[in-house]
Order: C-alpha cells, then structure tokens, then sequence
C-alpha cells in the first residue's frame, strides 16, 4: 500500500485527536518510518504499512492518525500465488486473466495446443462466387463454415470451387492432407454427380455416409491418412446443421477443448411442428418476447436449401428421433448455434 | 433438385410397377423430359421435376417411378429472399449464416459501425514488463484488460509504461484522444502520486471519481474533447472488475452491440460471504459439481491485488448494495466474466 512502513508498535494508541508522532527515515526503527510505494518491498524491521492517507507530514515529524496492526496493510509473500503451486490444469483454456497471472509469476512461455487445421473446399459446378448466369448458385457455404470454424477454434484455408469433376476433386483433397480436417460442401449426396464419397473412399476409408438427421441427411465422414474428411451436403441450411453436429465437436476435440452444449433459451411454441419419427429434426424459429415469456415461431419457409430460414432465425428447436412432431404450446429449449462456442 | 424436368402430368399413375416412359430430350414437351441439376433454372414447359432416384434411363427412354405433382421438387423464385424484403434491422450483428445470406443474394457491401478505438494506458514508476527488481511490479494490466476489451469487439492500442510524473502522463493521454476510449491503469486513488484525474481535469472533465464497489472502488470516469478515459485503479483484480463494469458497457455501446447480462449459473454457497452493505461486492469463486448439483466455493485470498483470486476463479458472485453478506447454502448466480460477450 501507499504509505509509511513502520513498527506497529508504534502506532498503538494513535487516533485523530492524538496521533503518534512518528519521525520519517531511510531505515525503520523506533519510532521511525519509511516512505513506501503501492508494490514496494517491506522495508527490514517494518511489519505493518499504514496508508498515506492516515499520516500528515509536518516538517520532520510524521503524524499518524490510525493504529496499525501487524501485518496489516502488507502482503505476505506467496499470498497470491505460491512457490510450486500448479496453477492449471492440462487442458485449461487462456482466459485474459490467466496470461495476467502467468504474466505476474514470470511464466513467459506455456506449452499449448495448436489450432486445429481445416481446409474448406466448396464443389459443384453449378457454383460460382458472384455474377451468377441462369442455372448458376452464389456458393455460400465457404463463407457460412469458414466462420463457424473459425470461432469454434480452427485455423482455417479457404479453397476456390472445384467442379464436379473425379480428379479434380482428388486433387483438391490430396492437396490437403496437411491439414487435421478436410471439409467440402457439396457432392455428398446420392445423385449422379456426387463424386466426393467416392474419391475419398479411394484415397482413405468412408466411415459415415448418411445420417438420419434432417435437414442434413447426406452427410458422409471419413478418413485419409491422418486428416478427417467431413463431407457436408451442398444445401446452405444442411450445411450449416451439419457443421454445427459433426464438425463443431471434431475440431474442439482436436485442440483439445470443452464441446460446451450449444446456449440455449426456453420458450413456448406457437404453432405446431411436424417431424418425421426415427429423424432427428431442426427447426428453425425466430423468438419473440410475448409479456416476459420467450414465444418460438417456426421460421417462413423449411426447405434445407432455403437460408433464410437459418439466417432469419433466433435458433432452432431439435425434435429427438421418438418424436413425431411437437405440439403447439409445449415449451421447448431454443439452441442458438451461432454463439461464440 | 438433382433429376429430370417434365410436366407433371406426363408422371401421373407412375409407380414402380408401372413406369411412366418418357423421352430424353433438350426442351420440355409432351413426354420429353430434360436433366437439370441442383440450381439449375426450370426448363420452359416444365412445371416439376423427378429426382434422380425415381427413374431409370434405359437407351433412349426414361422410366419414371413416382408421380409428382406441379411444382414438386422446384423452388419457386422469392421461396428464399423476396426483392424488396428487408433482411435486418440497423444493429443488427452479423453472424456467419447472415454472411451467407447477404452473399447469396448478391449483397456484396454493407455499412457497419466501425469497432470502438482504445488505448490502453498502464501507469506506475513501480510496474516493469519483465524481470522485476526488489520494489517492482510485473505490468498484467494491459495484458488483462487489452483481451478483454479485444473480446469485447475493440480495436485495441497496447502502449508503453507511463511512469508517474504528470507531464508525462499529460503527453500520453493527448497522444490518444484520436481514440474512441482512452483507458489507464494505476494511478486513479488518492495517494501521493495518483495524478490520472488531476491531469484529465486539467485537459476536459472528470465526471465520476469513486464508485461504491468492492474491489474497484477507486475508479474514476472523464472525457477530453470526444474520447472517454477510463481511469481504471491499478490493482489487478479491482481493474478487471471495473472493466467488465464499466468499459464493456462503454465500448458495445459506441460499437452499437447488445449489451447482454453476463451469463451465469445458479450454485449453492459452501461458505457464508461477508461484505459491507452500501458496496456492491464481487466474491470471486470456484464452482463444483456436488452430485448434480453446483457448488460455489470463495476463493482462498480475496484481496484486490490478488490476481490469482480472479484468474483460479470460475466467476464472481455480486453481493448486491443492500445486503450484509450471504450465507451459507443461499442459492446464488455465479457470473462468468470472461465469456466471449
């Protein structure tokens, strides 16, 4: 503390109408005192601070106007942190006042795990990335998974569109095995030109080709060498649901952090949802406070290509595989996927 | 969808017994079906389209083997974004779908708020960046309160040590009124050298000197021209506390963001909390899960200048003003500060 280091002892009896008078030094001892800043080491023979704003300097007298007890206004050492005392555990996340406390003790450098990588390559021929002509699409999910990705903890590439083309697309994948995680979109499903299963089956193994969650079915995952390849469905809503299911816990669990349930807030429904039993479903809502209570709207349109219905909603409401639908006014739990986790 | 275009009506009766047979052909017409694929714009006199999966080419025919009704398997023009529609009001922050959406609908440039500018300003003849000497402090500050506001949506300017000597300090807040905030550590209470508020009232205006928190009471608030300066105090713990309090609200107002309550979790106290009733008290605390049930425990140390009290924390609890403490086994909410909000 700012103040005067003294003998506590001299200070006994001290109060505003009688100070004890004090004298100030370059070394504490009876009677005298010893000017000391906020972070000042004790001085020798000291064992207590009283705070500048107790004390009035007269000339070559130092009035105390508080008794001080021993110790007090001093912080013994290792109050903060002690001498082989571990700090974290392996595992922990830096927070702001972690690099502080760190910072404090002197650590200068700490081991840690490096960002997962992950190479987005968006396919389809039928893409472009401005200007579309009839019959072309704005490719999206690069923009729409990169950022996701990003704020789920990943370093991440982006790639230019491959067309629908087999070696193409085996190039593009060979090109990445770098990386921790390969992510195309597009070329998943069972259409004629879904060229990517394929080529990844050839180079590594498919695991995962089809998953009953909708939207986002044809989601296929597999692996070559040491690199995941998580193929997402080319639809932007099956893309991001998708993303969010399969991705989101890969890349937390390859730089090893906590896959936090997604926040979540209750509300009640105001129309009936329909879904299909043995089908995990997403509905997309939008929320709306209704007199201190959260109301949960299914969004407009629920077409797995339509991003509005992602991009215009508050959340989504997960309908579990047992159940077929869920009926106006239940109170559901509204995820928000897009939160910084 | 991925299939062939045809009328309608061309499919009705289709079934996998018996097989409407169309013709392979370049435009639409009676029987004459045409391949599109995912994205591709409806053929002239198509009014459906038949997915892949339901047909079977053989030389030059198509079997098909369902029906579909008009409009089956097309997306109508507008399903996804209307001309005209308004996608987002004034504010509005722009998640990784919302990118998406703007992109696919052509929107390739949108006015933002540009992030809140801020120097953070660490102050003391006592604070060393490294490698302290016996009376000096390792500087965590600027790490500590830099992330956060960083976190917070800032666009952060880290500068030197300022010493404490008034001209000095006077030339460092000048060179920062470019900024949005001007933020300084150290130096904001009442002893000898604590000459921040003195030099801010010299420049504009120190409109708050002393707020009734605990840890943080000695925070001050000022403006210099357009620049708002958070004098925050020096010691570790009382300047994280009055950042979240006072500069998170400050830049995501200037940031025009929501301002969302923290977020918290109720626990169960292990242990009676004391505070002085007037002050609004931040316990700092561990949490831990009793048999399904959170528990909060206060940390070991408790003083100000304890940044470990902060950083081997898992959140703070807010005794409010009115109270005298809480006691043992009260339910109460564990704020996490160090959220990415």
């Amino acid at each position: 503390m700012d103040g005067w280091a003294v003998r506590a002892a001299d200070t006994f009896g001290a109060s505003d109408r009688s100070p004890a008078v004090l004298r100030p030094a370059d070394t504490v001892g009876p009677d005298a005192a010893v000017r000391v800043h906020t972070g000042s080491e004790l001085p020798a023979d000291a064992d207590a601070v009283v705070m500048i704003e107790e004390t009035d300097r007269i000339g070559d007298e130092l009035e105390v106007f508080d008794a001080v007890a021993e110790g007090e206004n001093v912080a013994p050492v290792g109050e903060d942190v002690e001498a082989g005392q571990r700090l974290y555990e392996p595992g922990h996340q830096l927070r702001p006042s972690d690099l502080g406390l760190l910072k404090a003790t002197d650590v200068d450098s700490v081991e840690v795990v490096d960002r997962p990588t992950v190479a987005v390559i968006p396919t389809g021929e039928e893409l472009v990335q401005a200007d579309p002509a009839p019959g072309e699409i704005i490719e999206t999910n690069r923009m729409t998974v990169s950022r996701l990705a990003e704020r789920w903890g990943a370093d991440v590439t982006r790639r230019e569109i491959v067309t629908d083309d087999h070696d193409a697309l085996r190039a593009a994948v060979e090109r990445d095995l770098t990386k921790d995680v390969v992510v195309t979109t597009g070329g998943s499903s069972v259409g004629e030109r879904d060229l990517i299963p394929e080529v990844v089956a050839e180079l590594g193994e498919v695991f995962v080709h089809g998953v009953a969650l909708k939207p986002g079915h044809p989601l296929a995952l597999g692996r070559v060498h040491e690199t995941t390849v998580v193929m997402l469905p080319g639809y932007p809503v099956a893309a991001i649901i998708n993303a969010v299911q399969f991705l989101r816990p890969l890349i937390k669990h390859l730089g090893r952090m906590p896959c936090e349930p997604l926040p979540s807030r209750e509300a009640t429904l105001t129309r009936k949802i329909r879904s299909e039993p043995g089908t995990r479903t997403f509905v997309r809502v939008r929320t709306e406070d209704a007199g201190g209570e959260l109301e949960a709207t299914p969004t407009r349109a629920s077409g797995s290509g339509v991003l509005s219905s992602v991009a215009l909603a508050d959340g989504w409401v997960v309908v579990p595989e047992p159940r077929e639908g869920i009926p106006e006014g239940e109170s559901v739990a509204v995820e928000n996927w897009e939160y910084h986790v």
